[in-house]
């Protein structure tokens, strides 16, 4: 392993370069060969694996169920809902020769709707089949022009998507927002990144869907980052792909149609939102190692203090917790590799510790050291890991509430994201009036809606507003 | 959901139809628009989530990390290892247009040895590092020109590819052994399939390797089905990507390397191996409900079997029980429906077993009925269950047993061939011979080593033997 290194520029200074280093140093992806493809090392993985697990379970509750479609899609496919078609054509991967049986072109999917609705219109038939409900964790690609930047905008990423249709537009309404709060409690619980939840703009919606709901997050630069989309389809793939269900009546109904995905993208958010200038800091919560030990070896007392740690190691291997016993490193080195790495705790063990029955605890969010006794360690370590998780998520909610600002004016609003914040405007919801915006304010864009406003005029065309809706750049 | 109905053939008459027939039934999986690819449903992507979690406790006890590289790979890299790209050309799916930098064509992979190593090669620096060791679930692609069979072969198939560095061949010989053990665990205490193990002979190992060791299946018609791979790559991979460490005198060394392998194949082995006319039949452990029970509802007796049957339901959740409470089919029907489907027990209970304090149990693989009080179910179910996976496992092992003869006699050899089993045989081990036998035989091939075999003649080109060799058709 190359030589661990400290960060050489600070978060405020330079994001984009502290970003790309942590990323680099703390060992959670690396570049490949190919533009935009990154590799997902096991470090930012195990964060992955936690979202599965915990995603995974609230499905297992909801009984919807996963399976797996396959990575290539038909180009007629995607031409049967015409505005999806348009949307993702710009972004497809074909393969060279390859075709199916009627001589079509095969792309890899950029997402799976297409592909999943010819499948349900074989396999639904009756209103006792719904709602019928599927998710799939998978890879799909995007050929991106933007500059790509790991797990944040990559052309290859891991998702899941989910995939449901239902009897009524309550039951689709329902369900669509029911998975957009599991989502916000994934970014808030578990990842302490707090969120803004809403609708997006007709500008902003997904290709081909009724209305997109959003989980917004603001990253340290005043940069939105969507962190997840559950979109009510309406009935408009249900039409192109003749999904049809016979109603309790007898009488051949269309169903109407969800689907709504979180991606790897969520690791880049926790890099972001928590990290320091020492490296990564990660939420207990999504640490695959939430405690290192570090012996502080002197010659002679070696042997104490190892049997010590392993014993501490013992009474935490639920959370992870494991001896740095390497002889090659000293305990500085140590402490600098795992703060890099951003492990929530840090326990010093030398020999003052050990005759004196205690340790030193370090907590990689704040830098506080506190001596503990070994017998308080049981109940002491469980609630330093608790306060950690909140403390993340406070601090962030701090941020993202002081850097909203409400205007009506546009000279405000202007000096608002030129000042790397959020905006939340009177907005008419036209679309050329979205593109005037982004051009004038060198690329902001629509977030999501807040609330109606009947009362305002438009921010920018002076028309009449529609709704509040919040405004900035974004990855 | 298409309504239900029975397998139409036999397992004994017509093994392909009846594997067609149960896959679909069943709801294991289905086609799709394009020719060798399929989508796996729920009910055998549960499996694999079986195996999934399996095998990633293992992964953890032993420390081995997952990680995800990218789904493209540059041409170049598949050139570096001659035999490997000689082995893997014919089956690669090329993208149109898209490059990378240096102008180079992308392929989906079918494998990744050569992206993960050429990774390998920047992070390995010392013997420090070692062994380096990594893991990663993804899709795979295989343009194969052979006809296809959901999950026994497929164009795109899920995985697990582990990938190891190692500073000697000991080291990696131990691994290699290891992980194929963890394979046959898989297979014969998870599964409930029986198989050898052992290594390939030169002419059916992978493409670039220096030994494989295989675990091998035989399926109901005689056919061997390979479930597993662990493969030792010697040096050819590190010196063609330029993976090298300092060894512990500061010497740069060049290291020893494993990778190995299980897929969503082995769903299709369940399938084979257990099923019977009525469908599929699930051993315990890879059944995600392993108890459905159907209450028979006379009128007025209704709600009093409904609430009992809840009563039961609580009891066995753990083992995904479930009740099948619709009201608009009949008992008879669900009967059918889960048998079809494979759950191991049913608990049927009616208005006479609730006077009586009673439910009457029935075992899908045997189709034994019992009626059991239910002050005994808390102890009864666990060890029927128990039950049901040895007994599956028995009877596949017998089946194994009874289905391998050892000659070494040609016309016998030959004859074994014929009557769909697996042959045991003198073999000499060059490929040449194993070609011509191949060609004799109509198709079967070497599966695995048994042992040396120094004293007899080649079964077929009469020269000195190597080994014992086992030989079947295979999948």
């Amino acid at each position: 392993m190359a030589k661990e290194k400290g960060i050489t520029v600070t978060k405020e200074n330079n994001l984009s370069e502290w970003y790309t280093e942590v990323v680099q140093k703390a060992e959670m992806a690396d570049y490949s060969k190919i533009k935009g493809f990154m590799i997902i090392r096991p470090n930012a993985y195990s964060i992955w694996e936690k979202i599965q697990n915990s995603f995974n379970k609230y499905l297992k509750e909801k009984n919807i169920r996963n399976a797996y479609f396959p990575l290539l899609i038909p180009e007629s496919f995607f031409k049967k809902e015409a505005e999806h078609a348009k949307g993702f054509e710009p972004e497809l991967a074909w393969i060279e020769k390859a075709k199916n049986e009627e001589g079509e072109r095969l792309a890899i999917r950029p997402t799976s709707e297409t592909i999943i609705y010819d499948s349900y219109s074989k396999w639904i038939r009756s209103w006792r089949d719904l709602p019928f409900r599927l998710n799939q964790w998978c890879n799909v690609l995007r050929w991106e022009v933007k500059q790509t930047k790991p797990f944040l905008r990559t052309r290859e990423f891991l998702w899941q998507e989910g995939h449901c249709v239902y009897e009524t537009k309550e039951d689709c309404d329902k369900e669509v927002w029911e998975i957009l709060n599991e989502y916000k409690r994934t970014c808030e619980e578990l990842l302490a990144v707090p969120v803004l939840t809403g609708i997006k703009t007709r500008a902003e919606k997904f290709a081909g869907a009724h209305y997109t709901a959003t989980v917004e997050a603001l990253m340290p630069d005043g940069k939105a980052l969507q962190m997840g989309t559950s979109h009510n389809l309406g009935q408009g793939f249900a039409k192109a792909f003749g999904i049809k269900f016979k109603d309790k009546n007898e009488k051949m109904v269309t169903p109407w149609q969800s689907s709504w995905g979180i991606s790897t993208r969520l690791i880049g958010s926790v890099i972001l939102t928590h990290g320091d200038d020492k490296g990564l800091v990660l939420p207990p919560k999504v640490a695959e190692n939430q405690v290192v030990i570090v012996p502080i070896l002197f010659k002679k007392k070696e042997k104490g203090i190892l049997k010590k740690a392993r014993e501490i190691e013992k009474k935490f291997l639920d959370v992870g917790a494991f001896v740095d016993d390497r002889e090659e490193y000293s305990a500085g080195w140590k402490f600098n590799e795992w703060e890099m790495k951003g492990i929530p705790i840090r326990i010093e063990l030398g020999p003052k510790d050990l005759e004196k029955k205690q340790v030193v605890v370090v907590r990689r969010d704040t830098g506080d050291k506190e001596i503990v006794k070994e017998s308080e360690l049981k109940t002491k370590i469980p609630k330093v890991l608790e306060d950690i998780q909140k403390n993340l998520f406070k601090k962030a909610e701090k941020f993202l509430k002081g850097n909203i600002k409400k205007t009506k004016n546009w000279n405000e609003f202007s000096k608002i994201i030129k000042n790397r914040q959020m905006a939340l405007v009177p907005f008419c919801e036209e679309i050329n009036c979205e593109d005037s915006i982004k051009e004038k304010t060198q690329g902001a864009t629509s977030r999501l809606i807040e609330k109606e406003n009947k009362e305002d005029k438009c921010i920018n065309c002076k028309k009449k507003a529609k709704y509040w809706v919040y405004f900035a750049k974004n990855y």
